[in-house]
């Protein structure tokens, strides 16, 4: 057997067991009572080990250097890349720093919970500088053993979600946005109409089950090939053939529960979109992060809450929930998209959403480059929040700098690709519009194939066979810039 | 580290792959879609062959040797016994046996579910004969490598399901049964009352499983540690904290799942009642399905149809369906309880099930055992039908040795569990009501927690420390006998 057909049993061996990994983990957030956690806990920890252990295999470095030097196609060539990849991501970091960075970050992660309840910076302070320590170390450990030079140490940390855009890049965009949105942000508020405030609930959750249901196969969710379930947090996970989706419902308010499912529906159809040929091989996975969040926004902020699909489908609210008969496209449209500047991330509208994100981009690049410390973030906060968004945030750490779960574990590189993805999907969004100018008419009538299709051509099929710009370039024309986000704003709020 | 805590490190990690296993075929009968299947199935057969290829290492005979060489207290020799007869159970086969059985098994089960359908017995036969062989070697590879002397390959097998009872002990006792049950059966007949027929339906499936959740309660389950679920057949699995249940609902008959409810929990009572302290470990295992079917068939003849637990919870299925205000305790009772030669085993009543498990126990020991071949299965199937119930079943394949899933993938050895666990249920339910005179208050009050307290120290605390005749032994006095059986359906059928 070849040296590359040994490695692609071997990285369909690790699938399986990323497949076990995945719906134990499902099990767990959606099904498991309390007293499975234990064992659950046990169990996915030992499975990880396993597939870590097999994936640093001395093994793997050894077949994919035989395999390069054995003639091989352009897929192959790519795909061997993407295996070391991977491989290095998990190899270059010192097991004894994996597991003290684990440990820290799962007791800083469970102190949160009700630290931030407590608004309790001082204590929370105390795990979190180490979490910021051993990230530190990670990010100098992948930065020396990156293939490609890397810039920085945050750049490395970067890698793993925003693949192959630097925090250079990322911060000439970013500068982009907050040149031009904060004035757009007033205009916003002062163009646009009054919020609706009418929904009259209690609204069945049996029902919003089925609205949500409908609202999926709207999109082109196939319910022979996954499942839609309710969680604590929306979330989208799963298997070729298996997406897993699930959303909240509110007994008051019918459309968190829509838009967090269109939101999920993007997710789940970029994963059940990748090419089955590559299944299993690190070059068939979703490119990353700032991509699959491009098509979750896709879903939720341009085809759900274009005028046309969200007028189509409003009689789908209407025959499932009687009582709204009377509530317009545009009062229900103005709940779910009332521009304003608030204090949490989660909440935020897509204007202000991105300041939300370049602050926090800003605060941890200089963190993990060890240009500030930790202690200095809730007055840096403070400052980002009144430039960026006018909001004070003093003390209130609660809704400041202790919101988000992301730094609690140590996950610093993630933030940016909320807004790298929402950037993303406009500029998708246009290039589609430009290339079907029926696309009102196509979505007014409840038919989005074409824009699936399109999709799958310029962006599931490429799966990990390009780097994130060159599928962005190729599908669009122009790396990943703000134009066509701020053109989409002003376009939707000002006119 | 000591062999033995060698051993036991071995043993909970293996626990963990096993875990994985479980949780992910209960998900794939219970919640996945179809389109999951394929990457499902790979996921645990990687599971499987890990499990196997660990558990089967030459370290762990050779551990198992070091600790038996040093000074160990009886729990511990005891615990080595049971790791080393999971690890000859698993090891003893050659790998290529098990995959071709494995595949000749997987094979005959998929085709049977058509050939079943269409009465075909000659197509089946085909593919049946080569499990058939493959089964037979099996049992002369498992007798050759058992560690105590095994009279017959059949009793290899048996080994699997009736862990220390042989196929002699069995016959003996179901040789008691054979004599006895046929005229008890014709005097239960003409004594019983009319089968009642007047439920009317339908039967909401939201209340059905309120009241299924009811009935769980009140036999203590604890859904802080478990579940209820539907699947198209009731099962139980899980893990210790986590004890997934299922049943099925039908439309207008309630009874039904409350039955396959009560089962199912008797099964889950047994596992989450094993010992914490041995948990992960051969030795904290549930003993053998003798002594697992003795713990469902207790709750649900014994506990659930008896007479004051009945009349009990007559008060939740009035409350849960309104309808049947006016059905008496005797009436429903009679609907779950009707005495009646039938064809199909699942469907059989208490007292004619045993002459359904002794047809098929002596024809699949002589089949593995050689003395007969598959082809001579429906002419024996027909002569022993019409010797034990009076039933004619010739030509009809499909209700008669076709009827059952378990020889199609050479399940061989099962079948007796289910008789011999009815008659542990019997006796250590006469041993309880002995210890417990007021049993009868206790139940018509709902109060079962002194059966569970009792079955925990006779029965679930013991786990596999004990063999199963000697768990029966300290708990009712006697080894396993057909006389409690047969006295419990003279006194609920005959009085």
């Amino acid at each position: 057997m070849s040296a590359y057909s040994q490695l692609t049993e071997i990285f369909m061996n690790l699938n399986n067991i990323r497949h076990a990994i995945t719906f134990l983990q499902w099990d767990q957030l959606v099904m498991m009572p309390p007293g499975g956690n234990d064992n659950r806990s046990k169990a996915i920890a030992e499975l990880t080990a396993t597939h870590h252990e097999r994936l640093t295999s001395s093994q793997v470095p050894e077949l994919i250097q035989e395999a390069r030097e054995q003639p091989q196609d352009k897929e192959k060539r790519t795909s061997l890349l993407e295996m070391e990849r991977t491989y290095k991501q998990a190899a270059c970091l010192p097991s004894d720093l994996v597991k003290r960075k684990s440990l820290a970050g799962s007791h800083c992660e469970h102190c949160w919970r009700s630290q931030r309840k407590e608004n309790d910076w001082t204590s929370f302070l105390k795990n979190f500088e180490e979490v910021v320590q051993l990230s530190r170390e990670e990010a100098h450990a992948r930065q020396e053993s990156s293939p490609a030079p890397v810039q920085t140490p945050y750049d490395a940390m970067l890698d793993l979600y925003c693949t192959g855009d630097s925090s250079e890049r990322i911060q000439a965009i970013f500068d982009v946005l907050k040149s031009e949105l904060p004035e757009l942000i007033q205009q916003i508020s002062s163009h646009q109409g009054p919020k609706y405030d009418g929904l009259n609930g209690p609204f069945s959750i049996k029902q919003q089950k089925k609205l949500n249901q409908r609202l999926m196969q709207s999109m082109g969710f196939d319910f022979q090939k996954g499942r839609l379930d309710v969680s604590a947090h929306p979330f989208s996970t799963g298997d070729k053939g298996d997406q897993r989706i699930t959303t909240r419902f509110s007994n008051n308010d019918f459309l968190e529960a829509l838009l967090a499912t269109a939101h999920e529906t993007g997710h789940a159809s970029y994963e059940s979109g990748l090419p089955k040929k590559w299944q299993g091989l690190p070059i068939g996975t979703a490119r990353n992060m700032c991509i699959h969040e491009s098509q979750s926004l896709l879903f939720e902020k341009h085809l759900f809450l274009s005028q046309p699909f969200f007028s189509f489908f409003i009689n789908e609210i209407h025959s499932h929930f009687p009582q709204t008969s009377n509530l317009t496209p545009v009062q229900l449209w103005s709940i779910c998209s009332y521009v304003e500047p608030s204090l949490i991330r989660v909440e935020a509208d897509e204007a202000t959403y991105p300041m939300h994100v370049i602050l926090r981009f800003e605060i941890e690049r200089d963190l993990i480059n060890s240009k500030i410390e930790a202690k200095d973030i809730p007055e840096l906060w403070n400052e980002k929040m009144m430039t960026y968004l006018g909001i004070h945030t003093k003390g209130n750490y609660r809704n400041g700098c202790l919101q988000d779960i992301h730094w609690t574990d140590g996950s610093f590189g993630y933030f940016p690709s909320y807004t790298m993805g929402a950037l993303n999907s406009a500029q998708l969004f246009a290039a589609f519009t430009e290339e079907h100018p029926d696309w009102h008419d196509m979505f007014a009538n409840g038919h989005i194939n074409r824009l699936r299709e399109w999709l799958q051509k310029k962006v599931w099929s490429k799966a990990s066979s390009m780097e994130s710009q060159e599928i962005i370039v190729h599908a669009t024309g122009k790396e990943t810039n703000a134009s066509c986000f701020l053109q989409h704003l002003r376009s939707r709020y000002l006119q």
